[in-house]
């Protein structure tokens, strides 16, 4: 029996856990398809006409690899946050970058710093690369950027994950909150700051991007307000130095041709993207309102979703989101308590948030 | 002065260079568009039509992440090779699959083998998780099976790799001599079998996909023959156990939407992949005619592009190279001796041959 191939120590040690069960995975399980898709934070409103046009443009010269400097869209993004080129990284979505990040500045055994309950595929980055994570729960729901400092000094982490506005629970810090927590980081260690759902947030939570500070990295996506979460794309603002490691161990051309050109054309029409965050509050609203409706407090949102508080202790959640996964919707709720209190729900289209009320109502009624 | 991030001994010792400067870089650097893109063994031929409407079809779709098990395509391939799902991985071309092998089998200062002056992108990986590259000469200007072996016995290593058609000389071995080469290799050693040339090969080079033995990974692309380079993704064949062990490392939504819809279809497209196969063999000839009425001589290609032997020491064909480039040609060539003596020219069309053939005629003869 031949044995091979021998893995590493530390895959060999790694589980065969996924970060996320896609929506797909659970519709081949159940046989059927669902009827709401409000589960992954997807965008419900699509994409900008120019975003559109740009993607079927570059269809027709895939045949070419993409630039793997990223010069054009890199460019406008440099641009538009007033920093400059080599200040700017393109990844394959948030996803490939963290992965990345995790490479670049923790060795195995190394303590790194995040949020009891906060986003998995961080931690499934960490773990993959040996950290060893410390979580620190949440506060009233948000983030408790106080313990998160408090761990990151005690374990003399290099590394901190900070989600603004946050998910699963959608709650933000204001930006002189951040500000200050970031102030007060040691300078041996980094903090993602991942600002996924920057765009749905009140004006008090944005600050703007500069690449000044050796201890930050912001990271945005097109995988929400853009609507462009299946073309995998997203970027990262950090000092030159930082940008310069990560492009001493990245993927140089992962990011799809097309994703490139579609972000380049989103990135221009800001009328579009604000077309959608309006959307996207009314749809929070009727959200608030249903649950409202239902005697259910809701958490108040700064992103495309909203958490449903259910009350108990996880039981009655995982109870609504099995019967809601019945009923052919598809929503996800957090993993951990106390969060796991909540279901946590995309805003969709006025259509699928009708569908989703009445099944809700039937739901969680039972 | 603040001097974070700290990156990992590691990732501080690497160097900045990158495994390939995209043809747009030069472009940007010489201030204007080449007029033959002959250099990084793109197709010349475009994509199927059913590949062309599926990509404009999953455009529409883009705001839903992509399956990230990629289950459709996934399928297709494991019912093509006669294997198993669970056999197969999608990755973000072959590029992202091989840096995943490397982190799943190579421990810092382990050995890794490979021919000296073959795919940079695999070095950069190995150097990227501290593996040390053993290399071995060419003989012949084609891959020393022998050599190979004998590097892989003699430091143990865990990981080799060889690509068959070759890339960057185009010479290959037939399937008899790769199973040869794969029975005698030692149980705790993986063989990477990078076949992203192998729709080019003759018939003699080509051996069934079986997933059993678990010292091979076999890797396609659909970035060569389908034409998709642009759209990153590719695919792997090896047993379960180290399919299961790259799952839990890789980006599980790494592969753009479009990419899978697009290899979908493509895949089913077989008259679209004899014809550009048959496009591919037509040029290659027409590069061979060239090469001789210049009285230079070729190797004999079972790949998309064709190596001219230049003769001297490397500094013949740099100068052509840069003289080619000066006219707006886009090739590269081999970074070592003594397969520098050659330059390497990608299959355009009969439009760019013609081209390349009237601007390569006035150079070498400089």
């Amino acid at each position: 029996m031949i044995a091979a191939p021998r893995f590493t120590p530390l895959v060999e040690s790694l589980p065969s856990t996924i970060p996320f069960v896609g929506p797909e995975t659970l519709e081949r399980r159940r046989g059927a398809a669902f009827r709401v898709r409000v589960g992954a934070n997807e965008s419900a409103f699509g994409i900008s006409a120019s975003a559109a046009e740009a993607m079927r443009e570059a269809t027709r010269n895939i045949s070419w690899y993409n630039d793997p400097e990223g010069y054009e869209l890199r460019s406008a993004i440099a641009a538009l946050h007033g920093v400059s080129m080599d200040e700017v990284l393109l990844g394959a979505g948030i996803d490939e970058m963290l992965g990345n990040v995790v490479r670049m500045t923790v060795e195995p055994g190394q303590p790194v710093v995040t949020s009891l309950g906060a986003y998995p595929t961080f931690n499934y980055h960490v773990a993959g690369f040996g950290g060893v994570l410390e979580t620190v729960p949440y506060r009233d729901d948000r983030i408790d950027l106080e313990a998160l400092l408090d761990a990151v000094r005690r374990l003399r982490a290099p590394l901190v994950f900070l989600a603004n506005p946050d998910n699963p629970m959608g709650t933000w810090h204001d930006a002189a909150e951040v500000r200050a927590f970031i102030e007060e980081l040691p300078e041996w260690t980094l903090l993602v700051l991942d600002e996924a759902y920057i765009e749905f947030a009140p004006a008090s939570a944005v600050f703007p991007i500069e690449a000044g500070d050796p201890r930050v990295i912001r990271m945005r996506t097109f995988s929400k307000a853009h609507g462009m979460a299946g073309a995998r794309i997203g970027y990262a603002v950090a000092p030159a130095r930082t940008i310069g490691g990560l492009g001493r161990i990245r993927n140089h051309f992962g990011v799809n041709r097309i994703a490139q050109a579609g972000a380049l054309a989103s990135l221009g029409d800001t009328a579009f993207i604000a077309s959608v965050v309006e959307e996207v509050a009314r749809g929070r609203n009727d959200y608030y309102a249903l649950a409202r409706r239902l005697g259910l407090s809701t958490l108040q949102s700064a992103t495309n979703f909203v958490a449903i508080d259910m009350g108990g202790y996880g039981d009655r959640a995982r109870a609504v989101l099995g019967r809601l996964q019945d009923q052919g919707v598809f929503v996800r709720m957090p993993g951990v308590a106390p969060l796991d209190r909540c279901i946590r729900v995309t805003v969709g289209t006025a259509e699928e948030r009708a569908l989703f009320a009445e099944i809700f109502e039937a739901v969680a009624g039972e």
